[in-house]
């Protein structure tokens, strides 16, 4: 398009954007304001998009990692005729697909953006799916606020992208100076954000975000820039055009309060229909050649590491599934993802120690239909917490597998315990959370959860737990296993994971003292067994949960939440991690705990009242 | 001391972290050895501590952000005098101080590490404590490793002391090139680093950190670099010093295996004492002066969002008490954090939106004494969780306050809500959390949080909702307000914050019905009041727990928890958020999360066996 033309979608942007927040009564049009020239000129002279097609594989994504301007991207959707006027003005009305920051409730909108750093982290996921699985030349174009600037995750996006040379990203700053509070820390100093950027290896440009003209050669110059991603850091004004609200303090995240007025001020309602180039006609290499599925087998008796398990299944379900990639956060040879990296380096991704990216990473691939298998130190999971919650936001398909949970650990102490994972995992929306306890059920956990949606959980042991299960036992995903019962069973042990064997343990010995007791193995946290759970509540009356987690959010509760909709409700002893633990072995561990055999049995023996 | 003899001191430090991992059968002690000169130097030539006094306003401060390099500290503390030889063998078993990563179980260690990407972020907290509120010469000196330079926290906090002009900082990174899986993204390449870092306007200095004299004149060079902070950047050998272990892979966090030999080649044990240099005698100026506690006055039957009764009661709270400190993420207009800036400008911290180094500093700003309020959406403190999680293992006080709790902050959506929250925060051990329906409970708990010890949460809302309490109520923690109760109640109706104003709602059209129902306003949700829940239990035989929140870890799950130890459990309906929110209005997600008035008087009929 010519510049006069995307001159004038510039204003239509911004007109688009004042109508959407005043039909809405609330919103952010000064956000997008600033960033109407900058996406006028990309969508008129350099998005590659099939709007009709949004899954056609050449298709650009554009990612609005500064969510809050909504209103700008749904002005973006409705110039290029994808949305009509009807439903562009039920911005943020119940039911909308046009909610206050973008899902993909929209099919344009890749990823749920709206706490801020994130987009570009997603981004280098998307780009790096481009280069090394698609194998598509589409472009990455991630639309960033210069307050997020401050989050520590756009960094790791910048370090990761210009590490892995992803020329098919570009990061578009729109420095508009004003956050949400008052001036950023760099306001208009675009240099301070290009050396920084520069440094991480990027191409950077600075231009006038209000000059079509350097808005154009600045695309053009990140299209043909090779073997590294490009940021364009634009100078521009919050609330440019209406002179009321226009680069002035105390306007974020508010209607215009004359609508009209500023709708004239910037010429007008337009109706431009932008004809927004094509992608190019590619088909890409997916999945990966793929062969039966030979899960590990171990021999009950024997005793293995579930992380050892969760490793060698995850390569066989690499070979099962073409569609599986691994994605590492520098500590594979701990979790034992490193075995899929022998079996298929090309499709194991290293982060390094920058959980932020690491899950963001995956979420950008699955957005590609990419089927992630991400992996750190249960602990270390609580550094992404934000982008796990977005993920599910997203409606993003992720498994991810955190190892060492627990005080089973031992000596390392709490910094590398996940202790609060079980809590934090259960939260998530649709999420499902796995803690198996012995090898052969971590094979089969592993391959099932592939097949699940949403944010897939998987706890694993460090030390090795005893093998219980044949291999060809099945362990559907929301079941349970009863590993003890009889008819005259009195009360009901229910463990999962290392507490699982204490339960065993704890079981065989109240047998012995004339106490019959039920042992559930409650391998799936999320969705729970609630009809096995009812069950053996009303056989035994009484239940005993153990659980290597502190007592809030875990195991217990996802117990006590099967008897949530009134029905009685058996007695319960919870027993859980309810001190701060330090260093000692894992045995000494479960036993400080008071989540080990002796802890159990005594919990039974007083809840069958046999305390003495 | 002369370099000779901080040759043989870096030689004991290696040795003796050999004995200690030796001694304990794990542990790092190659990333030990890589940085044991440098620590030799600084203890020996330029740290400035009284290792009897660690209270001593004028003590330097040594954070080891490689936690795991434990065995280094600890031989350092050895050197120093701090620690026998009996203790020092203790590493890593049951009940020692010397834990696998340091805590501050002993005494000198200000904050517990071994979460990578944290020590630097809390360094900045103390050197700006040191800079703008004890007004005190000392020096904050972190040990970094290589590996973590990829966490974006590092980068926070790079940007964040820059910013500062802190220039009592030093960060010392021990570029070893091996990370625990392989090489590190940037191996031996120094200027990677370098570059980066002054680009967030930090000194820097590269040096080889095996040669004494070279990091000698480093540290003399950092000390005399004025208005920034330096970072010195060391290239050195994981394992240094003995072969069979330098700079291998497959090294990391081992004990060596033949440790009388490596000792033997490290010229075998050394007892030299360390007489290291004393701090100035120094006198801080604090706290600030103090007043008497004002809190603001609501008058019943108004409206009132909770969140502005935090803010005018939290500037309330700085001018009673002189230790009181705020720190925003650059919300502070939103969470009302900003009207303490108006009242005490000088113990105002913005940190822009990186919530990260926001928590970090403050548990480095509680380290010195401070009592931190610490304040941004409540979704947002999921991208600081590590760090929560971890300043719970640094016994840190600190009170958060998340806003814009829940699906009732209406048309921003799902992004924007905290909804998990009240999950996460439970987790946290030790952790108290609040959740306020009213101005006048809001503004005495604002106040309270202050005097408790751990981790403090309020959650704070965004609407308006009505005053209930006079601003004479005393609302202690681990309370609960009983708002309508009879002797004949048939259900105990259980809300906080938003839903307890749908619960009393439920329950004047319930006693309509001829259902008397008790309501009961939680707003301590940990630790909870099991006394009033109990007795509502035996009264009324049923609950229903209201919360706007998922259903997973919030406050049905504390509730249930009263009933953990074994007694009669009643009958009880959950009702929570269950669905994934869009953009409403506040009362329309109320709706459609089933949370409701509607809500809690169907299921109060289908309970009590009314429901037709």
């Amino acid at each position: 398009m010519r510049h006069e033309q995307l001159s004038e979608l510039g204003q239509q942007l911004r007109v688009d954007s004042v109508r959407a927040a005043d039909a809405a009564g609330s919103g952010h049009p000064t956000s997008s304001m600033s960033a109407a020239d900058l996406m006028a000129v990309l969508m008129g002279n350099h998005l590659r998009y099939d709007f009709e097609q949004p899954e056609r594989p050449g298709n650009d994504h554009l990612i609005f990692s500064k969510g809050h301007a909504s209103p700008l991207l749904y002005s973006v959707y409705k110039a290029a005729g994808a949305l009509r006027d009807e439903e562009f003005v039920t911005f943020r009305k119940r039911g909308s697909r046009l909610e206050g920051h973008p899902t993909p409730r929209l099919p344009w909108v890749d990823v749920a953006t709206g706490s801020l750093g994130q987009g570009l982290p997603y981004g280098v996921g998307m780009a790096l799916s481009g280069k090394r699985l698609d194998h598509v030349p589409y472009r990455v174009w991630v639309l960033c606020g210069d307050s997020e600037m401050a989050e520590g995750s756009m960094w790791e996006a910048f370090e990761h992208a210009g590490y892995e040379r992803l020329d098919n990203l570009i990061a578009i700053i729109d420095v508009n100076r004003l956050g949400q509070r008052g001036p950023t820390r760099h306001e208009w100093d675009l240099d301070a954000y290009a050396r920084r950027i520069r440094a991480f290896d990027w191409h950077t440009i600075e231009i006038d975000g209000h000059d079509i003209e350097a808005i154009d050669r600045a695309y053009a110059e990140a299209l043909s820039t090779v073997g590294r991603p490009t940021a364009i850091i634009a100078r521009t004004m919050k609330g440019r055009g209406v002179a009321s609200v226009e680069n002035r303090e105390g306007m974020h995240g508010k209607p215009l309060k004359n609508p009209e007025e500023a709708i004239a001020e910037l010429g007008g309602v337009r109706n431009l229909a932008v004809p927004v180039l094509g992608p190019p006609s590619v088909s890409p290499t997916r999945p990966f050649p793929e062969g039966p599925l030979v899960l590990p087998r171990y021999n009950t008796g024997d005793s293995a590491p579930t992380r050892d398990a969760f490793g060698e299944a995850v390569a066989a379900v690499g070979t099962a599934r073409g569609d599986v990639v691994a994605l590492d956060g520098e500590v594979g040879d701990s979790t034992r993802l490193e075995y899929f990296h022998k079996e298929h380096p090309e499709r194991y991704f290293e982060f390094f120690i920058a959980e932020q990216q690491l899950v963001a990473a995956a979420v950008g691939m699955q957005a590609r239909g990419w089927n992630p298998y991400v992996s750190t130190f249960a602990a270390f999971f609580t550094r992404a917490y934000d982008f796990i919650r977005m993920a599910a936001i997203s409606d993003a398909d992720l498994n991810l597998i955190g190892s060492h949970a627990g005080v089973a650990i031992g000596e390392d102490g709490p910094s590398q315990m996940g202790v609060e994972d079980l809590a934090a995992m259960r939260a998530v929306h649709g999420s499902t959370v796995l803690y198996p306890c012995d090898a052969n059920q971590t094979a089969q956990l592993t391959a099932a959860m592939a097949a699940e949606s949403g944010i897939r959980y998987l706890r694993t042991t460090r030390g090795g737990t005893p093998v219980i299960y044949p291999p060809t036992e099945s362990f559907p995903i929301g079941g349970s296993k009863v590993v003890r019962a009889t008819d005259d069973d009195q009360v009901t042990l229910i463990g999962a994971g290392v507490t699982l064997h204490e339960a065993i343990k704890a079981a065989d010995r109240l047998a012995q003292e004339g106490i019959p007791a039920r042992v559930i193995d409650l391998y799936s946290v999320k969705p729970v067994d609630a009809e096995t759970l009812r069950t053996a509540a009303e056989v035994t009356g009484r239940l005993i949960t153990v659980e290597d987690h502190h007592p809030e959010g875990g195991l217990g509760d996802a117990v006590l939440g099967a008897f949530g909709d009134g029905r009685p409700v058996p007695r319960t002893i919870r027993l859980a991690l309810r001190t701060m633990p330090g260093s000692s072995t894992p045995d000494e561990q479960l036993s400080d705990a008071g989540i080990d055999a002796d802890a159990i049995v005594a919990a039974a023996r007083k809840l069958v009242g046999r305390d003495g």
